[in-house]
């Protein structure tokens, strides 16, 4: 099913993406001066292959997993948190429900790994395995673990585009995720781990030294090859972060664009790319979080998110603020007047 | 009125501002993480004097207005434009129309001093004067027009604050209008005004030089006193900056916030703060323009603005798509599950 999904996967359609350029240009406004609202725009035909992108209704899935690295003090919160804010998510009181509903999306949370049995109504369980390993001891999860929490984010992916959903929003929940994240970043982008590590949900400063000699000791420890993707998620990565890559896959395999949101989703989205390199091309960055690593991850992918309000919860939060800007880009291109169509004279620069 | 008006202006609540601040942390989230919308949700609190402010209905008011310095080719477009431009407002075919219907905002448009005499439908008419004069030849408007437009949008914002419009956003048109701006801005400033002049709609650079001596040459020849605000207004400014400033006290001395749009927008910001520094508490600003003379505005304002987006339209476009970010804010507070409420276990920093 990955294998397939890889293969469906082509690049965005540049004459299309040329077209809608051009035909910007004959909108009553300035030439260029919606700015990233332009580009956003053509992108956005791109990908899509339409010359009128549609994005709504925006689809939302929050990936919840636990990580056996929690066991070594790395995050503000414990362990058990996760399920519980699984169980908000299903209650409709957590911030991403509160902008989902915003923007009118369909929101699916997915247990692809929480430590404890969930006994929570609307969630689809697809969980690998309770928890990763803690990769201090032993590889996060096996190859094949890996494998099949990709191919969740993929079949994730497919119920939401089957469901109607024309932009994919992809979130997470898990205890500890950011230092799983740093992990696979520091592997995959080659820096070092002091540079990219950070407070996460908001540790103190004493506990970010700890956080790092842990991410240090589990890489010397673990030794995965920087050119397998595979073998950095499976050894040192996280279920949730599989399954976000997985959707990311899945998304472009249907032309269907996704909006990463902050630290743990573009690492998500660094692994998919290193899976898949075409898979960039329907990517959208929603938000610059707090995060030190965020800015290497995005570097790494040559990424220039929409907001940068200082933002650093996860769940797919900052991309979901990010979407009225889809939205805004493509009514757009529909529903503004053209020069000729409203009687306005256009300017002659230089006239 | 205009006195009426500045009288009724008072700071922000900051009583209520504390209990915000307090709440937010009580919310299912770690502490701080959604950023500046937290800041964004204790500032609407103060303003609003609400524990829950509502921002929705926005109001979205566009004043269109001429300039006599269009005559020294300091634009990319003909004057003609603003009033075919005015039209395009009214059959809804512009960008801020487009804007405006996606966040369900009441759009008014005011020809304040439209060059020619406008037969559009659904145009409010407070025409002060048909455009201004030409500011090199002689002052722009006397200072009772000055303070007449002021109350044109004084009219205006009440008239959306009574129709139910909770915060509002205020646009413009106007063939010059970045000229009269970098004027008024490099007087009120004390910057220079080559640091400040930029392409506007986008002129040439060949003819960037020439809108620089037109307004070098203007400051020379009207002499304003840099302290009066009024008097500056009035020698160097335009029908719909007046307006605007207007706007944005009336929105003040209501207690409605009101969302700032780019460099013209901010010009008039700091024309009502001048007038009436209480006026301040009552802004968010938007976006951050392409227009060099935007962040010299933003600085002297102290503002951060929420999206940076190499906007440069005008018309109140950047504000609108901002508007979705406070709306997020109000909603987080009124929609999220507090730790106790959802039976989450809150974090222990440093535990």
């Amino acid at each position: 099913m990955l294998n397939d999904t890889l293969a469906r996967i082509t690049g965005p359609d540049r004459e299309i993406g040329r077209r809608v350029t051009a035909y910007l240009d004959t909108l009553t406004k300035p030439p260029g001066s919606l700015g990233q609202l332009e580009a956003l725009a053509v992108e956005l035909a791109a990908m899509t292959g339409e010359d009128f992108p549609r994005v709504t209704p925006p689809g939302v899935l929050v990936f919840a997993a636990d990580h056996g690295v929690a066991a070594e003090g790395v995050s503000a919160f414990p362990q058990e948190v996760t399920a519980q804010m699984v169980a908000n998510f299903a209650g409709g009181g957590a911030a991403i429900n509160v902008f989902a509903r915003q923007i009118g999306a369909r929101l699916e949370v997915i247990d692809v790994g929480v430590a404890t049995k969930l006994v929570v109504p609307d969630v689809v369980h697809e969980k690998v395995r309770p928890a990763t390993a803690n990769f201090i001891d032993a590889d996060a999860m096996t190859r094949d673990e890996a494998v099949q929490a990709i191919e969740v984010g993929i079949r994730a992916a497919s119920r939401a585009v089957d469901a109607g959903c024309r932009c994919l929003i992809v979130g997470e929940m898990g205890i500890a995720n950011t230092t799983a994240s740093s992990a696979v970043l520091a592997v995959l982008s080659g820096e070092p781990v002091a540079g990219l590590v950070g407070p996460g949900t908001g540790i103190e400063t004493s506990r970010l030294a700890h956080k790092r000699a842990v991410i240090e000791r589990a890489i010397a420890a673990r030794r995965p090859q920087a050119d397998d993707p595979m073998e950095v998620l499976a050894k040192l990565g996280g279920l949730e972060i599989a399954a976000m890559a997985g959707a990311y896959l899945g998304a472009a395999a249907r032309r269907v664009p996704v909006l990463v949101d902050g630290f743990i989703a573009t690492v998500a989205a660094l692994v998919a790319c290193r899976l898949c390199p075409a898979a960039r091309s329907f990517m959208i960055f929603g938000h610059r979080s707090c995060e030190p690593g965020h800015d290497i991850a995005l570097a790494v992918l040559d990424a220039k998110p929409l907001l940068d309000l200082a933002l650093r919860l996860g769940e797919g939060t900052g991309a979901a603020l990010a979407f009225p800007l889809l939205e805004a880009a493509t009514r757009m291109l529909v529903e503004m007047a053209t020069f000729a169509s409203a009687g306005v004279v256009s300017g002659e620069p230089g006239e």
